[in-house]
């Protein structure tokens, strides 16, 4: 297992066209160098806590995101790894989804296409990659199949001897350009006569024709703009990107799903399912981090004596403990799918749902907490200003511990929390909280709970 | 172990000063049998289902409400049934807190106050005893403290060579009249100079001068007007009651803490813990019942295709799923005392914040999906009459499988679910969501998520 | 205009087949009683307190609930009364339907149906008539259209010369059988060849074929049960009851529509919109009486100093002074119609939306402040009684001022709100949330509001 | 009445001491700009749609805004305005604190200061001059009076012949660089010994002293990015600043209250309600927009037949319609005092109760109708660019009237609304939630509710 150095260095040397604000930029780019930094914790924390776990594939110790977990303890220590890494960074961690994407694999592919994963499976573990994954589709107008408007859809465009080449897009893939592996599933499943879209694959970086565009949100701007912490948070703001795949070239090697859309279905379940859950111990650790910030507001501005306050912590601290376990529970009562343990799916779906409520609470909360000074302070630069410094000095400083630059560090910071776009990505990340309740609402066992209110009050229908 | 009908002719046994409306009643009245229908099947459906473990004590199985739960398993197990319990009875099964209390002592006690208790224990288990708990004393006037209220708190009036005199109420003992043995708790911590209320004991049906003044809700009105299904639920609405203890004599064996404030703290906090807990799992049940029934109402109106209604089924299942998964990652992640395993107090506090919500929210569909019938339909008695019953028979018809008469009975269980005292039970039973909510701002760890915080941005204070 | 006594007196006189439990009863019977009392209220108000206005169809001053509002100072008025009547009662006054089919009619009507109504209208006033009004059909089997299950909807089976014969039920008309005048309205818009449901007209007491089968809720089952303020609410819960037409001849002179599908459609809308935008006062009320009931309780329980919950009442008030502004706002936005001024639709309805929302959070708060007493409580009769009398006396008691008598009142009053079908009536009461939420989706001029956003972002689309 | 270009030349011939990241910064500032930008739609659209009324002071037609209310109808005309601004800007318009310190002032000042008062507004008439005012002081440690950190508060420092000299800062006046009259009053009540603090005046362009420190959100970091429609909204984000006062020479005709702690106290809540009562105004206008934007992407991802998302269109409008209702109710209900109509307190603050919920509700539904590209869509300057412009134009097309262009304007106009500093702003604006459910709490008329329930019950005490 290598380091976050070790990390940063590897993926530095690849050549990926990445573009900001319509430029080419490279690695050291304010907006793609947090997401680096926010992935090379994910290998130092998984060596300093023990997040990592034997893998017989390569007969070592893995990373637990580049693994299926096969226990119910292997996928809680894979949730108690993501809290704690939400709450350390505020933002993504980015490998998620790759982990997400290796467990739903390897909980349904068979045959051929299994030991195609798992020669992939072995280069991943053997060199510590990391991974990342993308579903979304640009989609157009929404009310057209895909058949009526292609180029919406990444799909199979030439098949080749030695692999196939795709075209297409995919819209929201968090921290892509940072990873060594990314994988690509369907965004949704598809009917017959559509199989050119039923395509699950991964690329590497050595594969032409892929564009990274970054998103560009207020936070990233901020980024650009440089200071030691006017950007609030130092791992960024949920840095993502739009892929544009222009005819790619993929090994059949690296193309695990092709035309069937069963397998489709099945792998879309199981990596939503995956994705839901391990988003509720997601938001548990952000929670954790919104009440950290909010009692240290409540200190900078001397109000620790305030009741109503002190309890609006007390009822961040059920949110966050309820949505880890959630989590928990999930694992435990998972069920195993071809040597993966998987969370079981109907707790999964409640804990996205419950999950976001809690974030959205939360975030209530803390702006509460906070008042309106988020919104309204001085930059760091007006700090660092031989004509305003002496103001924010004056004018800025908290309640004793609290210097003017500590405060403002920690409004910043709070600032980033309730404008940067952790609550579009707190409700979409995953699904929208509407496609967790349509699951719910499809796959919840019904009957049983019908027939407990049938034989309690004795009806014949 | 016994079975339900066994228990209940040992309960019809004992002599009991029970009175409902001003008047003693026995254990045939309408608003006690309930009670005791409920309770035989605790004890049915842990031989059908297996609710029960292995006891050293006694060298045999025993429910699993009368011993401690000694691994994450068994207090999973406990979840189970009570999740199962709610969901088929639709109200309390009464014996929870008595389960709380063997839990909460064996996790205190020591000593000889341990081998007192382990006496009672083995009596227990022996016989199958049905067991529940009290806790909340009347406290008048909650400005002033006991000391300047003695009446208002159970506390012991007379110390002699082999027992105790206690004297003082508790306002809210569910289903106590229907029990073999009761706990008596104190119902909060007291200061130096308060040790006569610092009492902890069990009443068996031997003692002398206990009362029961049972509540009168509207539901308890309707069971008393008799009929097959008007009264909503055959297994009623969590009857409670008012337990006067009128200078009551309890040997010392039967004491097990008096005057050790710190032990009361202690307890306190393993039970309101304990019960909180499972509380959650209880939540569970309940909002499947809830859902049961609307499921069976969106059929009974022939509503299957109404997207917006479904939708709701998809969120009560997120309730369900929710709360009761809180209660498995609890017990997970719960913590061994003196040989009992405990649930994690903050995740048991978060699924009575988190439990409680989402029962308001499965209330809240349910009367959406139901519509305004349940509040206005005719009653049983109109279907029977001569002068009447032709009009019920066209007018509440449902859909092509519900006849008038089960239509009616599912508008009378769900009339029973939105205007019985569950709302208010499951806002206040095991304490109000504000009491775990200040315990969570008291116990969480806030100190952890300041550091995560302070690290991230560089904080110097 | 007659008092709250000369109404009674009246009513008295009728003959009509009431049903309570299946059995024919009287005006005396403790589940129709307390309507008549609630409703004499209506006249004794009105001359208190001046809720009268002058019509020139009689030349005097008649109730504002027997007339149509001509101006935005007529509906504030209107608002007034309402409000202070549901805060007064804590119960329906049971003529809000009437005064809103009287302002739907005269909005709508024209010609000889108009003058027909004139007729009917004069009557009204000069004898000071309780009038209410009835719209919703059974409807069975949701899925079918009403050509398809005649039965199921009040329709015309025969004409004559002389009128119309009706046959059908409507299922909740609130307090029909203590009303001078009751209108049918249809509970929907129909299609063509459904002619024979587009029928709107008015019965009187003399009308032969008309039953009465109240509905049996817990509260009416206490109400039979007696005492003085066991029931909580002397005024009664909600009394409503199926009104069952079995083959009613209606005279042309009280037949305002039939078989005018768009007539339906605006009388619909008229009537829709006035009752949910007084239902926005009504619910003011409401809630301002469960404040007085919290206000009350936090006395008697001593706990004034605790800001937690004198803030509750803080939040309650936003919730009743921002309903009943809405209702002020839409009365002053609203618009002339035939010479009758009917509130903004939009308002309105949003009244009806927020109202509920703000009616659920104030039941959350009142909950919170009582403590689980209301659901656990001793009667009236326990207090009375020789045997448990004592022990009710000594527990009951509150702080200072309050005898146990006094917060045994209030608790029965508290129980009343929080188990009486107050929630299901205040949902679905003037249609359903979603009914009010399909309407402002429909006729919100969301137009303008996009226009506003394209010119802002310089739209071309 | 002048036009807004005459307005903004005027505006542009001051010197003002006004700092961006450090840095003095003239009126074209890409964070200024939109300021001026803003303020002159109030002189346009006040032409335009006759938002003026006529002044005695100065004989002539002056903006609403500029002169206080006399009249429910006045009053009712500035929400009709705030309303039609709020939507049209989609930020804030920073003239309504101004227009509210106007109403507060003439409602409480009395005799030589009411004198003084009126020459500044005759002066300010005859200019059409923009005013806006600040309250907020930084206050640091709040477990301290502002006698034990004097300088957390603006107060007077020395007292001349001729005038104050003042010193302190406002840390949140928003647009107060753009404003010809700047109004300073306390921000909360003082005891005695505190008179120093208790003083209101205000500024003007020629006062020297005065600095203007603009905060840094992320969204002014996209504003001197630069681009066309990028920033997503052309008229800015809130802005506001820290006004610092460096010993700044007041001359006593603009000073109105000094010293007099009574008065204080008196324009605090005058001020405080007018402010929060328009803010409900303020709400609804914000919620239009944002209902304009969620049906118009609707619209360009081809979703208009999908229920479940026009339903929320739904929602949304019954939340800007009752917040709208809510403050005209409280015109209408209002109170008149020294010749200036106020809004009713208690739904002055009950709108900003509603109002702020109904915000946070509309800003879920459109984040949940948007989806997740608001977070993650590529930028205007892709969209042009030679190397990602044809990706972006291919892959962010929506249904057929979208253009790629016409939906990156729409999606970084709703980037805006769910990312820029309006939560925090909706939340804490005028005051936060909490101060008024305080305000509510303390001003609401319990007495008359318990009375009716009193009655009711038939309480003794």
């Amino acid at each position: 297992m290598i380091n976050g150095d070790e990390y940063i260095r590897r993926i530095k040397c690849y050549s990926r066209d990445m573009y900001v604000m319509g430029e080419r930029v490279g690695f050291d780019h304010p907006n793609v160098e947090p997401v680096l930094k926010a992935i090379s914790i994910t290998y130092d924390l998984a060596k300093e806590k023990g997040y990592h776990t034997y893998s017989e594939l390569v007969n070592r110790e893995v990373n637990i995101l580049n693994t299926c977990c096969r226990t119910p303890d292997d996928l809680i220590k894979r949730y108690d790894f993501q809290r704690e890494l939400s709450m350390r960074l505020a933002t993504c961690n980015y490998r998620c989804p790759g982990a997400d994407a290796i467990n739903a694999f390897m909980s349904v592919l068979e045959g051929d296409e299994r030991d195609r994963f798992l020669g992939l499976l072995r280069e991943i573990q053997e060199n510590d990659y990391a991974c990342t994954s993308a579903l979304t589709d640009p989609k157009g107008d929404r009310s057209r199949r895909p058949s009526e408007q292609r180029e919406m859809y990444v799909r199979v465009v030439e098949e080749r001897e030695d692999g196939i080449i795709v075209e297409g897009a995919k819209i929201h893939q968090s921290g892509a350009f940072a990873a060594d592996v990314n994988f690509f599933l369907p965004g949704q499943t598809f009917r017959e006569g559509e199989e050119e879209f039923a395509v699950a694959f991964a690329l590497k970086p050595e594969d032409r024709g892929v564009k990274y565009i970054l998103q560009n949100t207020g936070m990233q701007a901020k980024q650009r703009d440089g200071g030691e912490f006017e950007r609030g948070n130092p791992y960024g703001d949920r840095i993502t990107c739009t892929v544009v795949l222009d005819r790619v070239f993929v090994p059949w090697e690296r193309v695990f799903i092709y035309g069937d859309l069963k397998k489709v279905r099945e792998l879309l379940t199981a990596f939503a399912n995956s994705h839901r859950c391990v988003g509720a111990a997601c938001k548990a650790g952000f929670v954790d981090s919104m009440t950290g910030a909010a009692s240290l507001m409540i200190r900078a501005n001397g109000l620790e004596k305030v009741q109503a306050l002190r309890s609006k912590l007390g009822e961040m601290s059920a949110v966050s403990e309820g949505a880890y376990a959630i989590a928990v529970g999930a694992a435990v009562k998972g069920v195993e799918k071809n040597g993966v343990w998987l969370p079981d799916a109907i707790m999964a779906n409640a804990g996205k749902v419950i999950g976001v409520e809690g974030f959205a609470k939360a975030m209530r909360h803390l702006a509460d907490i906070a008042g309106g000074i988020p919104g309204t302070a001085p930059s760091e630069f007006d700090l660092r200003s031989e004509e305003t410094g002496r103001y924010v000095e004056k004018y800025v400083r908290g309640a004793e511990d609290f210097s003017a630059e500590d405060r403002l560090r920690l409004i910043k910071f709070i600032e980033f929390w309730l404008t940067s776009s952790h609550y579009i990505g707190a409700l979409h990340g995953g699904g929208s909280v509407s496609a967790s309740v349509i699951f719910l609402q499809y796959m919840s066992d019904f009957s049983t709970k019908e027939d407990a209110v049938r034989k309690a009050i004795n009806l014949k229908s």
